[in-house]
């Protein structure tokens, strides 16, 4: 782990470089606003901490309500729980002996839950469960339109939730339906069309369920691009938006209703860059390439140079075309929204937090790296 | 800093994942294609160890010949040092007075040499040394053909020289001509064409050089898709490539004379892969995604299922189409090879080294994430 590269009292200026940022006013106002836009639904809500990795920002938002956070990975729950955290659910499923192994031991500790979506799955959980004497909160994932994991929804899930609820050291304890793939859907008409899909499938779910004399207890899903439609559904009782927290690039391509671009949420995660090279006037070239953010769902965008566009990335650099006349001179330090956090967050040990330039904390983002 | 995912001895099948694993056949192969392929020729080889920020490989690399390695950033040198590596390029210019102190200071202790592209760097590189108090040796770095970095050839790199060799704790040490754009141009054509312009702007610098009563003793530049090229023009004395020991899917897109791929060295980095959702017949979720491979210039390959290809990538999942009757049943590992392998290197912190997929070495890939 490299040493953070900033010091509490510094001013952002002096922070080394590459650096991820977090201006903690506009993550505040993140929190404050999901706060806000779900006040008189009755979901609970259990943010995905997949997007920061952050045990520090999970304990903020079980603080602040949360009945816990998901992850993804059993090592990511490992380091949320070794940072405080006292209940996380594996949104995943999780296959192999001894990540089985770790995740009925994290139970013992924990409150912990994880889903299925296939039979030789549920006994291997059973085992596992079995041996470290604990009993674990199993959910069914549906796939619900993501194309992706997941049992199909009506009966298939219904019998793999008897499965669950036959084996004597899990819990049945709900639906998993998230709808990845509406996510980032850039209307709220095609947003709307798949939720009532996905919503559909739910129900088909649950009046299978009800065929075998089950109940799901949780039905859980959504993300930052349509959780106001799960909590509205009266369907969904838990919702887990992750990247609200820290606004993404892409995510502030989808638009609302007034067809403006989604603007209920701030950005709040930088990548803090310097210019490390001034080929031409009309180009710089910083030190933030392909090993500091993830392209995947495309480039930066430059937060604090009117008219700059990182046009493209290497694997050490970044090419930022400049406007006329710019004043970017060798060593300036620039911002950047990163195109997509979760797999950014992922490249970084630290997260440096500061409130009008400067540091104001910095905080270990302990699940770096954490993908077993 | 997770613990490894493996113990030597270990059945590869064994290894959790996702998990970088290194073919030491193939990877040794590659080390042996090198110097065969540069036999009679009169050039120093300086690997690029941004590839594969492993010390373990840069120590196999000098006991092989090389002079030396390459690198990108100073806690990448750091670690190089750190690890036994007494001879390390930072092929790239570092700006900001904390980075070059670091810089000065690791010349105390191993043989360092670093690239310039702009006077006040020039004099901020000066500075450190002179606090320092050591000799820094400092190459130009000159666009030959990229677009990134470095000064223009001719007068202008050669003026930047006499700056350099006019500081009284700097030596001028060469010229630093890497034409990046022309690694993966897909025909040989192409990368002669590439290649044959740099060598007229080099020789162009080399002349204004001449005009200022100065001599580049070292010329360098060069990667895997190019480096024969180089090797052969009589004007490199010195070639970086830093894939060919990994060979990436990207790499395996050049094509050679014959129009078949290229063949000279073998891909011998992979990626342990487990099946943790079985869909449908047709498609199995793998549990590795955005955080584990860089899908910047493409998606993986599918090394061990015949017909089985890497459709798209998530953060944590990947989907895999399977052909008619593949027999993939869940909790099967499966081998992918990335498709650029510098950034997905850097995802990783150990390289587990098999032998017939037995687990031979595990190396701590000490550069992962060391950007600064």
């Amino acid at each position: 782990m490299l040493p953070a590269p900033a010091t509490i009292g510094m001013p952002i200026a002096e922070v080394d470089t590459p650096a991820l940022l977090l201006d903690l006013d506009g993550f505040e106002h993140n929190l404050d606003t999901l706060a806000r836009t779900l006040q008189g639904r009755d979901v609970k809500v259990r943010p995905h901490a997949k997007s920061h990795k952050c045990p520090a920002i999970a304990r903020i938002q079980i603080e602040r309500g949360a009945v816990g956070v998901c992850c993804q990975k059993v090592s990511e729950a490992e380091a949320l729980v070794d940072g405080g955290v006292g209940n996380v659910m594996v949104s995943n499923e999780v296959v192999g002996a001894s990540k089985l192994a770790r995740l009925a031991r994290l139970a013992r500790r924990a409150n912990i839950r994880v889903l299925a979506d296939h039979p030789d799955n549920v006994d291997a959980l059973q085992k596992a469960a079995e041996e470290a004497q604990v009993t674990l909160e199993v959910l069914v994932e549906v796939d619900v339109g993501a194309g992706r994991c997941g049992a199909q929804p009506g009966e298939p899930a219904a019998k793999l939730a008897a499965h669950i609820a036959g084996s004597p050291n899990l819990a049945f304890a709900g639906i998993h339906a998230y709808q990845g793939g509406a996510q980032h859907m850039r209307t709220p008409e095609e947003r709307e069309t798949a939720i009532r899909k996905a919503l559909a499938m739910v129900e088909a779910t649950v009046a299978a369920l009800d065929r075998f004399g089950l109940k799901a207890e949780t039905i859980t899903g959504a993300g930052t691009g349509t959780y106001l439609l799960e909590a509205a559904s009266g369907i969904y009782n838990e919702i887990q938006p992750g990247s609200y927290v820290f606004m993404d690039a892409d995510y502030g391509r989808n638009l609302e209703a007034d067809g403006k671009p989604v603007h209920t949420f701030r950005h709040s995660l930088f990548i803090l860059a310097t210019v490390m090279s001034r080929p031409s006037p009309g180009k710089a070239v910083v030190d933030v390439g392909l090993k500091a953010h993830s392209v995947d769902s495309g480039m930066p965008l430059v937060a604090d140079v009117p008219g700059a566009k990182y046009l493209r990335a290497s694997d050490e650099h970044g090419l930022v075309e400049l406007p006329e006349g710019a004043d970017v001179p060798l060593g300036t330090k620039i911002q950047l929204i990163p195109g997509h956090c979760d797999p950014t967050v992922n490249l970084y040990d630290w997260l440096v937090c500061h409130r009008n330039g400067v540091v104001e904390d910095i905080w270990p983002i302990a699940g770096r790296g954490a993908f077993y």
